[in-house]
């Protein structure tokens, strides 16, 4: 058995609230398609765009939090390297830096 | 009349190309909502977030080229310089700095 | 000769005031440099970092707004085409989708 | 005393490094100064301004790296869970969420 911390990720206690905001931010992302189909004006369309961004990025720093707390900081320390490593890889995904 | 360029929105010609991107990335969307009911691990969720969030930046920057082209530069005189305005707005909002 | 447009970049009413946001940032990143020497707190340094991106991207947008009044919008006709493509290009750089 | 990893911050090790890219940066910065002072074409510039943005971001990796390894990661457990959260505000910072 690896340990408690390689069972369950770190978000579960969250999993109610980021499933609700998942599916709004799909709700948006429809709502854009639609505002696409009517010929809605460019910048109304970019301005929704931008507010998708936004609560996209709030859920990304959710996720990366709990596993700040849950996988890595938990970890057995023979792992707490290689979850360090994995989550800045994702940190510099989310800044486009590689 | 206002003249042709305020009637029709800039990304008509791409309309059916942008719809496709906005249901995919809605089903991308789902697929992270899935993940996180799944209880998948927390990187590979954050993975998936950054690509929707490139998919979105494209989408982004399409309907900004079909604005440019279409609302700014074929505006009549009169209208150039406010849509300049509302373009630029919407370049600092998907930058995040206004 | 290529007319009035091709001349003179569009930031020249802003040149004095683009200079002074420049030193100002580059005095901040010499900043920076000191904070690490100093041996400072990471997360003091970040918040500096961050200060200095947007300072950055407020450039940046200024510059972009003045190259669409000045370089796009009062491009001769045969130019546009190719300046709105340069100008898209360069939003898509700062977004880092391209 | 509160023990080692609050008496030293986390980059130590890249001090050298670090130093070295932020005078690179702050030359790059004094380049683009003068790029606008010589009226230099705007999107040149801002090709410029996006590299600097792109090496800061790596910069701010990097200081991140190095706290999650040392100062979180490493820190006494009464002080991780504030450390932790000192992390995620940076990385919300630097993704302008906050």
């Amino acid at each position: 058995m690896a340990g408690m911390e390689s069972e369950h990720p770190g978000y579960l206690e969250d999993k109610a609230d980021l499933t609700k905001r998942l599916r709004r931010i799909a709700g948006q992302v429809n709502g854009v398609e639609r505002m696409v189909d009517e010929e809605r004006y460019c910048i109304d369309i970019l301005t929704q765009i931008s507010a998708i961004r936004s609560a996209l990025d709030r859920v990304a720093i959710a996720v990366l939090d709990d596993h700040a707390r849950h996988c890595v900081v938990a970890a057995s320390e023979g792992k707490r390297d290689e979850r360090t490593t994995e989550m800045m890889d994702a940190v510099a995904r989310l800044l486009k830096s590689r």
